[in-house]
């Protein structure tokens, strides 16, 4: 199986998995072109949803596949207007009747651009992914109280904004301090009441924490709990926090993994190997079939912003690679 | 005169300054009942738009009546929805045809609850208002780059919202530093894209400044400019910043003054000299009117929020403050 996605993403008209998709195709296209016969049979999938702009998780029809969720609840899913993924899906002819766990695959490989500056840092073509960051994401409520900016002052107030702005930047030191492996972010805020005038007095906010090993990201988001509940402290404020995605850290499969250093050695590329810090459908695709991953670089490390670009002669090399490791893959062998 | 206002505020169903305007009918209810004739009319103001809620700027009515605002300009100032403020006075009936600038007052008073904690903490049922705090109020639109939370490391970022919050910050270090006849809040943001993994490309926030001291009101001013310049150059952002709202530090009338306190002293009350931290019709009225103005207590220092508070017992004695100083400037001496 090669498979990506085409959804759009929350920012942007790009489409940062069709790269993956379209390589599937073109390999395809290929291989009837010039007569190619493989053992085994090859699948070319475009999973639903990867994004999860609309429908919550990310990844659902991977999800799906895996058995993560099961299919009448990802169907179930309401966007903010209360539509029904099943509904929209069938409204538009995409709901088949195919099952969509339980399908064998000798092996899954997906191709994306990198969204990061490594590659283009390391002039490297390709990036072989053997893995991917462990992700826990906390949702932090804040409570304060809300009095006026002119007459209180600051030694009274229980400024929600305040401890938010801390958390924010405590965030970001931790983030620093597990650089390269790990990554954590604030980057969203709901603050109430948001007027100029009146101290905050509630302020809910998204902190997450990636690493690519699960003993430091258990690490951090001990640290992140600490952060979360010193600055509520310092701030005389209530503070509820919950995980609201939470995923391990992975490592992809040997063979796989082989298929493609194999591909970009015979081509004489230059390549590093890389853990994935986004999330991607060969992420829950790899708890039920062998699974690696193939980067190729992003202009200035962008994605999920329209400026996102890989160059057609970049993308050319990445889908070289993925013909490489697929002929591997659907050999008998 | 005599005068407050009755709008609502922009949280909460409390009306602040509803106990001005009932004082000023209390005591003309007490000089009827009694039969007192004071040598100059007492009149009773209630303000058009304290809150500034619908309409901007806040103490329109005030600001119009001190010609700092022309009435033609003031009518057509519009709300959210396009609504004109004159056509919406017409069609409940309170544009009244009485010219509004350059009516002549001997004296105006406004009693208002403090909006603080301080009579609270002093055990003071009065304060009398000599001045009122100058106020500079930034807006500062942060501008950096949008990019994944997951794959894009720490030193490649354009965080807008990690420069916001060391603004929000440093306001609050000023703020301490200034304490206590100054003030600095950061109490609003609008951050784009606010998605959870999405690297904040722009942040708008605003920044008030408030000081007592025209001065020191300057320093402060010229601080948080440097604030904003240094967390955005920090930060590899864009910045800009403009004053939306600037009111300098005023002093109010020595007789006004002299008159509160005399009726305080008369009645044996302990109170503070205190400047207002808050904006208030007075403020635009002394520019063009001998003022002063009385606070009462606020319970636990709250306004703009619903859990305001102050007793009947405690409003008693500020409208009894309040009816000695309008008999004195009421006086022909």
């Amino acid at each position: 199986m090669i498979g990506s996605h085409l959804d759009t993403q929350p920012t942007g008209g790009k489409f940062d998995g069709a790269f993956g998709v379209l390589t599937g195709l073109e390999i395809v296209r290929y291989l009837n072109d010039h007569g190619i016969e493989t053992d085994h049979p090859l699948e070319v999938v475009n999973w639903t949803n990867e994004e999860g702009c609309r429908f919550q998780p990310s990844s659902l029809g991977a999800e799906v596949f895996a058995g993560n969720v099961p299919l009448q609840e990802g169907l179930a899913r309401e966007d903010l207007d209360g539509k029904r993924l099943g509904d929209e899906l069938r409204a538009i002819n995409y709901l088949g009747q195919a099952p969509v766990t339980g399908r064998k695959a000798k092996a899954y490989i997906e191709a994306h651009i990198e969204q990061g500056p490594m590659l283009e840092e390391t002039k490297c073509p390709v990036g072989i992914v053997d893995g991917s960051m462990g992700i826990n994401a906390f949702e932090v409520i804040l409570t304060g109280q809300e009095a006026h900016t002119g007459t209180t002052p600051t030694g009274r107030r229980r400024d929600a904004l305040l401890a938010a702005s801390k958390i924010a930047i405590a965030v970001n030191e931790l983030a620093n301090q597990y650089e390269p492996n790990g990554r954590a972010t604030v980057a969203h805020m709901r603050i109430t009441p948001n007027v100029r005038s009146v101290v905050a007095s509630r302020v809910a906010l998204t902190s997450d924490c990636r690493h690519t090993s699960q003993e430091a990201l258990d690490g951090m988001t001990a640290k992140l709990k600490t952060v979360f509940e010193r600055e509520a402290a310092a701030g005389k404020l209530d503070m509820e926090s919950r995980v609201y995605w939470s995923v391990p850290a992975q490592r992809f499969d040997p063979l796989c993994v082989s298929a493609l250093t194999g591909a970009a050695k015979s081509l004489g590329l230059k390549f590093p190997m890389m853990s994935s810090g986004a999330g991607h459908d060969a992420i829950p695709v790899s708890m039920v079939v062998p699974t690696a991953m193939l980067f190729v670089p992003s202009k200035d490390g962008l994605s999920h912003n329209e400026a996102e670009y890989t160059s057609p002669e970049q993308l050319a090399v990445g889908c070289e690679v993925m013909l490489g490791a697929a002929l591997t893959l659907a050999s008998a062998a």
